[in-house]
């Protein structure tokens, strides 16, 4: 298995004619990889989110097609009744996921070519992934200096490290960047409640870096920024609208009205396929309702009444206004609150 | 054991010649009475949590010096000394609990008036703890019809309830008082953490009372101002400076800005007794760091790696300007929002 810079193997990869994963569901506690040789046991890792965050699924469903393509038995029409069979087991894995559906239509797009060219593409996917985060990393530790931030204490949340992603990461990626750079001081990441993120993914990245770093629960983040002990809020993005506003992990809100409020600049990366032409602003963008048992439980403890329900949107909208840029692998978009 | 309206016991009270406690450790899962008859019971019963919250463990000292002055044996010298020890031995039970040294001050006032007079004065403690409570409620419901608000949806952080004091609560007894006027329509309580007095207590007596209640986790106090899913904000003050400025618990701030941003009022209810002549302003305060597991483990589970250490402010200031009123027992103070 081919090891990413950041000193881990990457986060999903393909190894010996399989695909290798590393079981985020044993993170922090145990760094274990997992070889997976079918498609059920893709969707089992899938629905059990031993791999999760957007790109990774993009990846996790264009290898899961190469997958079902090089272990296909039969002529032509054969392998490709059963590719197709497995590519639509597979998208029911997580519906809501766009990027695993892209992932999955994008290798299919080869499959005319033969089992061979599915592979290429897949792999073509993850490289490209792994190219378009360091761009990322690179093009938001340059902003950072433009901004007049040279070593840097950052406020991070949930996890857009390479665990997120098939190496190196988005917001979490710029901040490999900086450490690459030796401009990187300390890292101050929230847990991310309800499934903890932060306390359990990006801390464990932290570890392996070898940052200063410390986890808060997610409501000391005003006062950390308010404290001035980070100078910069950095954040990754589930979409992006035409106008600059962004849908992000639950929590995104909050912590960009704060860091507003202290004079913090406020930096969203993602790549550039996570901004949505096609939704004009935030307003359009409608906030999905997980189960309330994640709010009400943790680790499968009971911590409310059994009569009290949990209330459980999985991300916010952050306006513009609130933002001072956005990065992408392929430019800076200044927010509303560039202009400040 | 008298029942206070809420059809809860008294979170503390003095029962048949000892303090009677609701255990708060055992909650919500089970509503446990526990009889306390010595010192030494008392001081583990502080130490572990078992009762807590300002008012509460205001009472809770001068009942424990009641206690002492009741069961003292021997000659008046000896009772003296036998208080005394027992008074020195409660303060070190939770050192920066501001409100368990008054309590054990003020019932040792009493003390040379004889053990009945100590008792006595602890009950006084007791009654004016619930009068303050009821006409923090009264005026909090009358000032939230003066903002517009008639049926109400609240959005509250922390414990501010019966649980938290004597009985009634300070902003979850604004709450009472609205549901008393069939005013109140949905409660929405932050989780809390990392003590997660909200998902287990406030929670326990939203769901006691019978109103429409949610849990969130903290991190969505933004998302669910911003969506006007609550009209009010309402919390209560660990302490409030001469200028207004709220030290509370940790989150505070965060829910005081998304409230500013969402343009929804956000109340503090507290008793007179919160507010610090002594500190002009939130600057004076510094903020407590509690010890860092409470952050990296929940319920005794680690959830961060071994090598990531937690930072842990106890609570966070919001600064007036962030703030539409302070409710107190004895006047409403107009915050920084108010000329807005």
């Amino acid at each position: 298995m081919r090891e990413a810079k950041a000193g881990l193997p990457r986060t999903i990869d393909w190894v010996d004619g399989a695909i290798a994963i590393i079981d985020q569901t044993a993170l922090p506690a145990e760094m274990r990889v997992v070889r997976i040789e079918t498609t059920d046991a893709l969707i089992e890792a899938i629905s059990r989110l031993a791999v999760r965050g957007a790109p990774a699924l993009g990846a996790a469903g264009a290898l899961g097609v190469a997958l079902a393509a090089t272990t296909a038995e039969g002529d032509e029409a054969d392998v490709y009744a059963q590719v197709q069979e497995a590519a639509e087991r597979l998208r029911r894995a997580r519906p809501t996921a766009v990027n695993l559906a892209w992932g999955i239509e994008r290798a299919l797009g080869s499959l005319k070519a033969g089992p061979g060219a599915v592979l290429a593409e897949a792999l073509k996917i993850l490289e490209e992934d792994a190219i378009a985060n360091r761009r990322i990393g690179e093009r938001g530790a340059r902003l950072l200096s433009e901004l007049g931030l040279d070593q840097v204490s950052a406020l991070t949340h949930c996890n857009t490290g390479a665990l997120a992603c098939v190496e190196w990461g988005t917001a979490l990626g710029v901040l490999r960047q900086l450490q690459a750079e030796n401009r990187l001081r300390r890292v101050i990441a929230t847990e991310t409640r309800p499934l903890l993120q932060g306390a359990r993914l990006t801390a464990f990245e932290l570890s392996q870096m070898g940052v200063d770093h410390e986890v808060i629960v997610d409501s000391a983040a005003a006062f950390v920024l308010s404290s001035h002990m980070a100078d910069v809020a950095i954040v990754g993005a589930d979409r992006i609208a035409a106008n600059g506003d962004v849908a992000n992990k639950i929590g995104t809100l909050g912590i960009a009205l704060a860091a507003a409020h202290a004079g913090v600049p406020f930096i969203v990366a993602a790549p550039e396929s996570t901004i949505d032409p096609a939704t004009p602003d935030g307003a359009g963008i409608t906030v999905e309702q997980r189960d309330g048992t994640e709010v009400t439980s943790i680790g499968g403890t009971r911590t409310a009444p059994l009569t009290t329900p949990g209330l459980n949107p999985a991300f916010d909208v952050t306006p513009t206004e609130l933002v001072t840029a956005v990065v992408t692998d392929e430019r800076v978009l200044p927010g509303g609150r560039s202009q400040a």
